[in-house]
This record gives C-alpha cells, sequence and structure tokens, in this order.
C-alpha cells in the first residue's frame, strides 16, 4: 500500500469473502426481504436496526463459547481513540442491549425483527462467505410456552411464504432446559453437562454405538434422551400445532443449538431433501441475556425467544427446490429514439407516463436504434416503445413485447392504461 | 479488554457516533427508502449492492484530495490475512468498481441505486455521525446533456416526493467541465486551478470583496465566473428545466463539489429556509472514474453522472417543514385476553385474522387486561380487541380505537373485512 498507486491499475474484485449485488443477485435480496417483511408484521413484529459496528466486549462476556468467536472468527479493530471494535458477528447481543437500555419504556411483550448483515473472519480455504444477510426475529417479556409456540409459528409460516410444502423442512424441537433438568437429575457437573450437551449436538454425525458409549461415560440412560420420550413441555408445544394443523414440527433431543445463552426451547429447520438434510436455520429461548446489561432489572434479565436465518442458505434451499424467481426489472418499458434529436420529446413521453405511475427508462439515442432495442433487451425490460416522427405525427405508438416480439398499437392517450393494467 | 469482563456488566450504549434504531427511528427509514425507491424506480433505476467492506486502496488511487479523505478520516484496518480494509467512505468508487468490472457485459445507459451505509472516522468533539445512510443514484455509458438533466430531475423528483414545495429548495448547477475551460483560457497552473475552485467553493463564506481579491490574484475576470453568464451547456440545461415546468433550477458558479473526479455538470439541492441555506445533497458528472481499473476499456472509462442523498440531512429538513409523519407501527389490531387460559383461542383468532391479511400481534395473558391495553396503547397500535368467555360465546367482539377510545360490535366472521377496508 505504500507503493505510489496513482499510475496503477486498480482491480475490479470486490473484498475477499464478500458479495457484489448486481441487480440480479440484489432482486433476491429485494424479494426476500419484502417476504420476510410481510410474514412477520402480519405476526405483529416491527422493524428496528443498528450500526454493524458494536464495542467488541459486547462479544467477549457471555463466556468461553463465544468468546471464542470472537478470537478467532470476528473482525475486531482499534479505532483511532483506542476503543476495541467488532463488526458484528451476530444480532442477538445487539437486540439485547437495545432492550436493556430502555427497557423501562418499552412495552412487553414486544416483538421485534431486523434485517441485519453480520461478518465471520472465514478462514479462506473453506471458500465460505464472510459477510451475510440475516432475518433476526425475537419476543420479549413473555415466559409462555406460547411465545415459543409464536416464534416456531413464524419460521414456519416463512418457508411457507417461500413456496416451500410442508414435505420439504422439519421443524427440530429441543429443549436445553430439559437437558438441564436432565443434567440435574444425573447430577453431572458444569463439564459434564457441556459433554452432554456435544454429544447430543454430533449424533447425527456419530455412530449410534459412539453415542451411547458417550451417554454411559456420563451416566447417562438413553431412554431419558430418546426422541419416542419428549418432555412435559415439549408434549404441549406439538399438541399446539397438531391442533393448529401443522404437521411438520417434531422433537428432537440432538437439537441443542450452539449459543451458550440459550436457556429453554431450541430449534432447527431442517431441508428434507434426500441428498442435502441440513439444518437450515434455528433458535431459541434465552432468558438471561439483557441481565448482562448494566441498566439489566434489579430481578433479572428481560426474557426472549427469537430465531436468526440467513440469506445464503435459504437462497441454495430454493435454489434446489426451483423456488427462484427469475429476474424482472421494476422497470416496465424502454423508450428508444430513431434520432437523437428526438430524445427531449421521448424524455416528455416519459415523463407523462412516469407521473400517471410507470417506470420508464429512455435512451438518449446516441446509439443506432438497433443497439438501443438490444440494451433494452440486456436489461430484460420487458417492453419498447420506439419514438420517432411518424409516431409523434399520429400520436400513435408501438409496443413490443421483447419476449414474444409481438407489437401493438397503442394511441398515446391509453399508454398509462395500458401499462397499469397489464 | 484484558480484565475478566464475566463479572462486571456491560454498557448498554451502542459504539461512539453510530445509531440504534428503534422502531420509531427504523421507520423514517423505512419510509424514506420506500419513497426513494418509487421515485428512482420510476425513472428506470435499478437496485444494486455491495459490502460495507472494500480494500482499502479503492480510496488512495485518486489524487490527494482522496487519500487525505482515507488517512485521516476513514475506518481502514489490517485484516487477519494482512489486507487492508476500508469501511466504505462513499458509494461511488464501488459502483465505479463494479460497472468496471463488467463493462462487456452489461448494457448502456445504465441505471442504478443503492442505499448503503457509508463511514467516516468523525473527530468526536464535532459531535457529527460516524455512519450515515446514503441513497447513491447512478447514470452510466452516456455524454448527453439529457442525462445530466436526468439525474437532477431524478432530485428534483425526490424532494417533490418527501413533500417539498417548489419554494422550499432550489437547485444550483455548475460546471466543473466550464472550470477547466476558464482556467485554460487564463493559462492557470494546476495549482492555481485547485486555487480557484477553492475559492468558489468558499464563495458563499467569504466577503464579495476577498472573493473579488482572490479572482483578481488569479487573472480571473470575475464576469466570466458571474452567475448571470452561464455557459452554453447550462443555458441547455436552465432551458430543458424551463421547458418542463420547472422553476427550481438555477446557475451557480460556486458550486463545485468537493471530490476530484467531477469532470463536468455538478449541482447542489439547497434548502430554502432563512434560517439554514445549506446544501442538502449533490452530484455531478465524472467521466474518468471507471478508467481507474484494469478492466476499463482502452478507450477510457464509462462516463457516469449520478448523486448522492445522506438520511441525516433529508431527516433534518422533513422534521424542520413538518414533513416528518408520527409513528404508526404496521400492526392494525392487538389481542387481550381476560385470563391467559384463552391465550390459545386468542392465538387462534389471530391466525385466522392474518390468514386474512390482517396484521395482528396478540398477548398471552401474562398481565391484567388494563396492563395489556397499555401495553398495546405504548406499541401505538391503533385498535385493540378483548377475547373473553363471553365474546367467545357470542362470536361478537368490540374493537376498541385505541386513539379516540370509541368501540364498535364486530362479529367474528366480519372481523377481516373491517380491517380490511380502514
Amino acid at each position: 500500500m505504500s507503493k505510489n498507486r496513482i499510475s496503477e491499475k486498480l482491480s475490479t474484485e470486490p473484498y475477499k469473502g464478500v458479495r457484489d449485488f448486481y441487480p440480479e443477485d440484489q432482486q433476491f435480496l429485494t424479494y426476500l426481504f419484502s417476504t420476510i417483511r410481510g410474514v412477520v408484521e402480519r405476526a405483529g413484529y416491527v422493524e428496528y436496526h443498528a450500526s454493524v459496528l458494536e464495542p467488541a466486549e459486547l462479544y467477549t462476556s457471555k463466556g468461553a463459547d463465544n468468546a471464542e468467536i470472537i478470537n478467532e472468527q470476528s473482525y475486531t479493530f482499534v479505532d483511532r481513540g483506542g476503543r476495541q471494535v467488532a463488526l458484528r458477528p451476530e444480532m442477538t447481543p445487539t437486540v439485547a442491549r437495545m432492550v436493556a437500555a430502555r427497557r423501562r419504556e418499552l412495552a412487553f411483550p414486544l416483538r421485534l425483527y431486523s434485517l441485519p448483515n453480520l461478518f465471520r473472519y472465514e478462514r479462506p480455504q473453506r471458500g465460505r462467505l464472510r459477510e451475510h444477510w440475516q432475518l433476526n426475529v425475537d419476543l420479549f417479556g413473555s415466559r409462555s410456552p406460547l411465545a415459543d409456540a409464536e416464534i416456531i409459528m413464524v419460521a414456519y409460516e416463512l418457508m411457507r411464504a417461500f413456496g416451500a410444502s410442508e414435505s420439504d423442512f422439519v421443524v427440530k424441537v429441543g429443549s436445553r432446559a430439559y437437558i438441564d433438568h436432565v443434567a440435574q437429575e444425573n447430577a453431572l457437573s458444569e463439564e459434564q453437562t457441556k459433554k452432554l450437551l456435544g454429544l447430543l449436538d454430533k449424533k447425527q454425525k456419530i455412530s449410534e454405538h459412539d453415542f451411547s458409549v458417550g451417554l454411559r461415560e456420563l451416566g447417562v440412560s438413553e431412554s431419558v434422551l430418546s426422541p419416542e420420550n419428549p418432555p412435559p413441555e415439549v408434549v404441549e408445544l406439538l399438541k399446539y400445532f397438531g391442533d393448529a394443523g401443522v404437521g411438520t414440527v417434531v422433537y428432537d433431543p440432538s437439537v441443542v443449538r450452539g449459543f451458550a445463552y440459550y436457556t429453554g426451547m431450541v430449534f432447527e429447520v431442517f431441508d428434507t431433501h434426500p441428498d442435502n438434510t441440513r439444518a437450515l436455520f434455528g433458535g431459541g429461548r434465552y432468558d438471561n441475556l439483557t441481565a448482562l446489561f448494566e441498566d439489566a432489572s434489579p430481578e433479572g434479565g428481560v426474557p426472549g425467544v427469537g430465531f436468526g436465518m440467513g440469506d445464503v442458505t435459504i437462497r441454495d434451499f430454493l435454489a434446489v427446490r426451483g423456488l427462484l424467481q427469475p429476474y424482472v426489472p421494476p422497470t416496465a418499458v424502454y423508450i428508444a429514439v430513431t434520432s437523437p434529436d428526438l430524445a427531449v420529446e421521448a424524455q416528455a413521453l416519459a415523463g407523462t407516463l412516469r407521473r400517471e405511475g410507470v417506470n420508464v427508462a429512455v435512451d438518449f439515442g446516441e446509439k443506432k436504434l438497433g443497439d438501443q432495442i438490444k440494451t433494452a433487451a440486456k436489461h430484460k425490460i420487458p417492453r419498447l416503445i420506439v419514438v420517432g416522427e411518424n409516431e409523434l405525427a399520429t400520436g400513435v405508438f408501438s409496443i413490443k413485447n421483447l419476449e414474444t416480439g409481438a407489437e401493438e398499437q397503442v394511441p398515446q392517450e391509453e399508454l398509462s392504461r395500458y401499462f397499469n393494467t397489464l
């Protein structure tokens, strides 16, 4: 960087591990975010946001699990004022901070969602992304099992809104509270409890025999952690979904989630595709997180339950299922001109159409007509109007459908109605 | 940071100089972005995006002006792989990089917009923000004066869409090309040209006498830089807006814009409020920016013209003009319950309404009814339904308007129609 770069050419590559969103890519985010907003606002959630910059200590004080994340996988730097700053690796600590800051003024239950970008310093060789977008949905201030059910229902409704059928995914529910109960019943030490959580977490990746051996070493009976024996709070949850006609929620004691802050129900949404039965996203209940902050109430934190859902896994899921929509720009029509002398008239026509609600792009006539039409087609704009001397004289324009090649003659005064009723 | 923080309480403050967006704050961004999207998509612009992380060299190679910005005012750090990374201070270099990278596949004219967050390391004592959101609108691939006119027209239409009248603002247009012409006519050196630009830039802040002295020192006649003598390209532009019925575009030779990369038309939108005649936002033509990149065409860069508009100045402008809308959540109705035993029935009613398109939040009945109603009012949800034994028995619900206190009795089967026709 110390060399004189002025005479050198710059790379057009983005920074390593992050993405450029050209219009085709951005359209997926727009679709994702607008579908998400529809579903979560239907359930009473309201949007909040925060800066990607947070004091680094926000991620270091939750115990060893997360301290590891902040040290090895985080983007942290020291600013000019000597403050240690992090690019947020997850949103939950931020929303817990914001809720703790205003817990006296805020009303509960409080339903919040956000669509932040998150950063992880992934080792390059893994080929994983360093930045992704993640929906965060959280419900604060309720310890009701119905709050847990509502959060799972929002996750379910999202999958349905993306076009997934009930057979495309399954919601697996576990309980950290129940694991704690099992640990207590078996007098497990803190370290043994961690071992138990780790064993459950990797259950799908190890053999049944190794799992059984692991349990036996901890002195825990296999039957108390069998999918056939859900604890009472999970039984209640499954009954709720059964009554609501939702058939894709099941108990899976191996769902424990990575983060140390979960205290109750935990869940993960799994793809049921035979080639790819992986977790798409998940969340759970965390009742002590806001208690970490100085403004938290003396009687403990505000209870919370929520989940996060990343753009990359959902996009992959939709691509495999054939549920991605083809790119269509927001522009309804492109106006080309037979001569640059008519560009002002084309602009005037565009202005009229825009005032009547039609999205119009105009060519300035710097290239010949054929190239202007190619430009419209490359932009994937569905329709084209050519402005020439003849059209201006007669006031009748030909609208060309650039997909089918079909043309229609439409008088100027009916153009906006034509586009507004397509 | 080396101390054990686990036993200490964390601060609830955000990082210095950035903002938390609680729902009331976020709603302004939502309004701003959706109004913007409406206007710019009407004019044929399509959305793109990129990561906030960029290689730092993107900002160091444009000459001294910007090297200063990257050194003193930028967030830069070295990542674990030894790369120098910047949090983008502006979006134009990013979009120029993206256009240069795909200039063979992209079709021109190319209309792009984005709504990125930008970072500046402002000195704390100034009390200025370190992060803000900024609309960026750019038109690539045309050298037509009509492209300049279109960009100014988009800025004008945005102001009108925010509710500003023509008397609330004025668009002042200058020309960097004309300044270059004047410099050439007067045989000014590069340093003298810089001095001339600096003199014009501070014209509003210095006395007429000091301005005249400055011009005389450079040997430049005052008349060639008088607002009364617009250069031909500006005359053409003013005529275009006059013909289009837009009366708020004027020539001002003192508008030159800070960035070194402008090459032609430059403009700024000014508040006309007597207490605050400051520039709200602006932009201009930059025809050589993409030429800095390795994939640029041998015959030079793709011409560009565009502007940026920040959320903070626009919010201040709208607040002073009384154009900010009061906060209304997206939630149409809150369902309270007379007993927690009825919370499942309340959820079922909410589910029915949601399937019919109504945004509903539900209480779980953990607090008494009066406190549930206070919760709805604090969330500023406009209407309330109470679910009790009686309502469930009769199938008739009372809808309370939480602003006026008025109540209406509505049978269950007509509830969704009631809300959908409000």
